[in-house]
């Protein structure tokens, strides 16, 4: 697949990413998307592995201006709206007469849904819904592709029937004439300017003036309002979490592959740059050669691999519980939206600071989008705001461990994924010599374990003071977050051991991978040494066992690291880095990136002849131009 | 001064920063620095802290795109020229005649600047230098205003004299027609291309052909090459090093300064923001309130201050030793080596870390270019790389470090800020409820002279175990650069406790600094407690101690927050922010900025017609046309 892409001419057209203007860009990534999606159809490509990757190599740094009308809106349709409403809409969308996005957060609202000031009246004399933005905070704000590509949008917000507040629901609002593509009366509509990164992505804003769409248009598959304005309840609230828990399920594994990314770029340039002789009139060393350098990188490269992991572990436990809960059977339902919520949280901040690092450690040029490096970071970062900020869901955990551990305190069953935390608090652990990975397992676990008994206990201590609950938890939401992230690390650092030890691995495959495993678990604790010691669990001993494994493992990995980030097998077309090519031809690469810089069109700026000849004169003709 | 840029006509023209192109961003870069130049002058502002202040408001987001000709090479001229080279040289560079830039980074060659291989061969029978990059990897590459501005460079090249190497010496070299702007022969110059930021400055690259420059452009001040090629070495190495350190203790402000305006920003924006009923069907609570969103913030609001007091403490030194420097005597000389190496690395990576963390704080909007942020990170991060690489001055500490311990072993007098190294390590900490500055600085004391040692040992063991000197030094770096960041950090926080012990503060301002400076002490503390607490340092009871005082202190700082940001009174046209407005009108400040936004200038885009009006046809007959 990557070689009918490296070989199709059309996608060779175009300059380089780094060099076009933000129109530019949106306008290859509407082309770009809408080419690929043809080629996938041409090609018979259906598995969706297959297809990421075709659409990877083919245009990995242009976006999904459409992604959110293919990947999100149509199963929305398929999941919340009644069977008449799919016949009528799915046909358009699929056909692109309809391109719509999610129309969620406003200029004031984010993560908290709840809070969602967009209203939908409905007046059962015409059997309409009345929608305004009542407020400027109401105002829709970040839905992607709804400034200037979409021509419907499927919009959240407060219902009203018989004058009662009934929550958020979902509704089709037409946005775009289907012909002009010009906004319908009562639409204000636009781009939201530029972001840090995604230029190519309109973003947009939405403000609605007692706008009428019918009855028909609210997403009815489970909620309903009748004709004569009676609101009929889902059958259960949980219904609604399942899109997007699936959209967070997939952010784990999509920022491991920003950081596997990012760890191929700068292994491999950290192999071909040399710096500093390291004997006296010697020959300047590869700089992967110095033990700092592999202390930042090599830590790295074993977080993508757990995390990549990780990915895999979320991806399947959706896939083997979903079917259950759709079927309205919730009983893994907290463990899902935890794990989910966790993995989420703490793979975005860990990889994308991983990202940066990356980054850092390339010197000056990993400032120069020549690296390709800013462009992952600015991809990635956004990941740990979107779909849940990140705090608000370690605290969601942090609430699912407080409740496993007032099960825990009252002698009933906990759910499985912390069975752990019945450990008897005063073991010590038994780290040795060969640090065992099961040593560096239960460490987690203890950790985990202690936190999260530290934290109820400052909640039990608040409300002992005559506080409430509210209060107390409110108080105490620093140790919580402590003990969700403990969580969360623990479950990768065992879920990386796990996979380690599966039976299918060959020998050679496993014995590099445990190093990564390890060089993982140990630089946790020493990284964090102080949430592992503060009750003694590690003796004086264990710690310089673990400080000195920290070095050995890096010089153990020096030999396999470059293999390692072959391995992930990105071609260079997905990587667009100049330090991270496969020839390792830095170099010449940035030699060449600089003379086709776009500045570098007219030998003499305009600027020269403007300013700075004239501030050159005597008389400072300039200013008086100015 | 700030009010008469506010109403100065000239300055408001264009458009906001964000919106415009690179080159556009060039341009102006140019224009508003030559303007502010002649204001400057205009209005008699001579003091240097003046000169910042205007210069900011004028002009805070466009760079100064002449600032090293300003700001470096004319110094330069004056500190290594002779003063007939001064005679002819000053009047050109001051009157723009000559435009220069400082030509050292290669394309291989960065930090290590022996490794530099452009040379500067001698040639008596024309008494000619001939310059030459002899290969790819000795290209220039990144000196800032090199692509497009500058006639004139500062090269450094390895001088050949008589057949023999010399060593990096300075060369005068014109590059450009001092009329037409054009290249001179031999001479290939262009930009480097985009970059993550820096957008207007024409960072740039220089390949050089067998140019011959006179004897005389050579910068003769110290080191000096007579007509038949007889070489006189300067009197000592160490006084081509001046410059350097003088900007590198100019980074510390700087990043403080990045830092500050980033808490101004998430600060103010998190008590406009409000997310989440704190109790069921209450009001939104102020995002300010949540602990977690004080956790992140507060700490660094107190490193704001605390790198601020850091970057007085480094210019002040520099002031008062440089003149005894320049002089030739060195006595001073590794301290305010160490220290100005020190304080740049650990400020850099702290602040430039912080800054990220703030615009995460702001949740999705701070993504946005609205926030100001994303370019307040760009502009900081390059720090941790230029005037030498983080990582490299760090290991440079550290080697300062090792010279004074092995003083202390040998029973020499000690440098005076490591005085605290003799201290006795089985010694506990004094660490009480009140949580004393004292007790807090000793902690860190404690921490530096425990890693000291244990980086000392580390060598000895492995020059014990028959290894060379070099090699033990490289098998130990990481532990080196862990004694080296604790060392940085200890003269931070004591630097921090000395500055809210002057005598001339007034009693409240000493109250609200010395919450934050606890602060700042405690977290460090909480964040490295694994450092802290390896030897029983603190007992359990201690740590308890600790863990409390922080969640008091964000709760003690709440109140001051606001006032303690708008007390760094930066304008609003500094912080270029929606989200940091001083008046608080965040939300119409959004709402006006996606308006503006220039994708909005068409109600249509082309792409519309172009490709998916033929997309949503039956025949798909864009795809035939792309």
């Amino acid at each position: 697949l990557e070689n009918i892409i490296k070989q199709d001419p059309v996608l060779q057209r175009g300059r380089r990413w780094a060099f076009q203007s933000r129109e530019e860009r949106a306008d290859t990534g509407v082309w770009k998307h809408l080419y690929v999606d043809k080629l996938q159809a041409d090609l018979g490509v259906t598995d969706v592995k297959e297809r990421e990757y075709l659409r990877d190599a083919a245009a990995a740094h242009e976006g999904y201006v459409l992604g959110l009308h293919f990947g999100m809106i149509i199963p929305t349709i398929k999941n919340q709206a009644s069977e008449e409403q799919q016949k009528k809409w799915l046909p358009m969308a699929e056909s692109m007469r309809m391109i719509a996005t999610y129309a969620q957060t406003e200029l004031g609202h984010g993560t908290f849904i709840r809070g969602l000031e967009t209203t939908a009246t409905y007046d059962p004399k015409t059997e309409e819904f009345i929608l305004n933005t009542p407020t400027l905070s109401a105002i829709k704000y970040w839905p992607g592709g709804l400034g200037k590509t979409v021509n419907h949008c499927v919009l959240m917000a407060q219902l009203f029937t018989e004058g009662v507040s009934r929550g958020i629901h979902m509704f089709m609002v037409q946005v775009r004439d289907l012909d002009s593509h010009l906004p319908l009366p009562g639409i204000e509509i636009g781009d939201i300017g530029p972001k840090f990164g995604f230029e190519e992505m309109d973003n947009g804003y939405l403000k609605i003036d007692n706008v009428r769409i019918p009855r028909e248009n609210m997403l009815m598959k489970y909620s309903k309002v009748l004709k004569d304005g009676t609101y009929q309840q889902p059958p259960s609230d949980k219904l609604a979490y399942g899109s997007m828990v699936l959209l967070r399920c997939s952010i784990t594994a999509s920022v491991a592959k920003c950081l596997a990314e990012a760890c191929v770029i700068s292994i491999r340039y950290s192999a071909v740059r040399r710096q500093t002789e390291i004997s006296p009139g010697g020959e300047e060393a590869q700089i992967l050669d110095y033990q700092t350098q592999q202390y930042h990188l090599f830590p790295l490269l074993a977080t993508s691999f757990a995390m990549q992991f990780a990915g895999n572990f979320i991806d399947d436990f959706y896939r083997e519980k979903y079917p259950d809960i759709a079927k309205g059977r919730f009983d893994f339902l907290p463990q899902l939206h935890a794990m989910s919520a966790g993995l989420k949280a703490f793979s975005a901040w860990t990889c994308s600071a991983g990202v940066e690092t990356c980054r850092q450690c390339c010197g000056g040029h990993g400032y120069s989008h020549a690296s390709g490096l800013p462009k992952i970071y600015v991809d990635c970062t956004p990941a740990c705001t979107y779909e849940g900020e990140n705090m608000v869901l370690m605290l969601q955990v942090a609430r699912f461990l407080m409740k496993e551990y007032s099960k825990l305190m009252n002698g009933q069953p906990l759910s499985s994924v912390v069975q752990f935390l019945k450990c008897d608090l005063t073991m010590k652990s038994c780290m040795a010599e060969e640090v065992a990975l099961k040593c560096l397992v239960l460490a987690y676990q203890h950790r985990v374990t202690r936190l999260v008994a530290d934290a109820a206990n400052c909640i039990q201590d608040i409300i002992g003071e005559g506080k409430s609950q509210q209060e107390a938890w409110n108080s105490c939401t620093v140790r919580l977050f402590w003990a969700a992230r403990a969580f969360c690390h623990a479950f990768v650092v065992e879920n990386f051991v796990n996979t380690v030890s599966e039976k299918h691995l060959d020998e050679k495959t496993r014995e590099v991978l445990t190093s990564l495993c390890r060089l993982y678990g140990v630089h946790g604790i020493i990284t964090n040494l102080g949430e592992f010691i503060q009750d003694d669990f590690f003796n004086s001993e264990q710690i310089q066992i673990l400080s000195h494994t920290l070095t050995v493992l890096l010089r153990e990995i020096r030999p396999n690291a470059v293999a390692l980030v072959d391995a992930y097998d990105f071609p260079d077309t997905v990587l667009q880095s100049c330090l991270g090519r496969f020839d390792g031809q830095v170099y010449q690469a940035l030699y060449d990136y600089a003379k086709s810089s776009p500045l570098n069109e007219k030998e003499v700026l305009d600027s020269y002849y403007k300013y700075i000849k004239p501030a050159q004169m005597p008389n400072k003709e300039l200013f008086s131009r100015l």
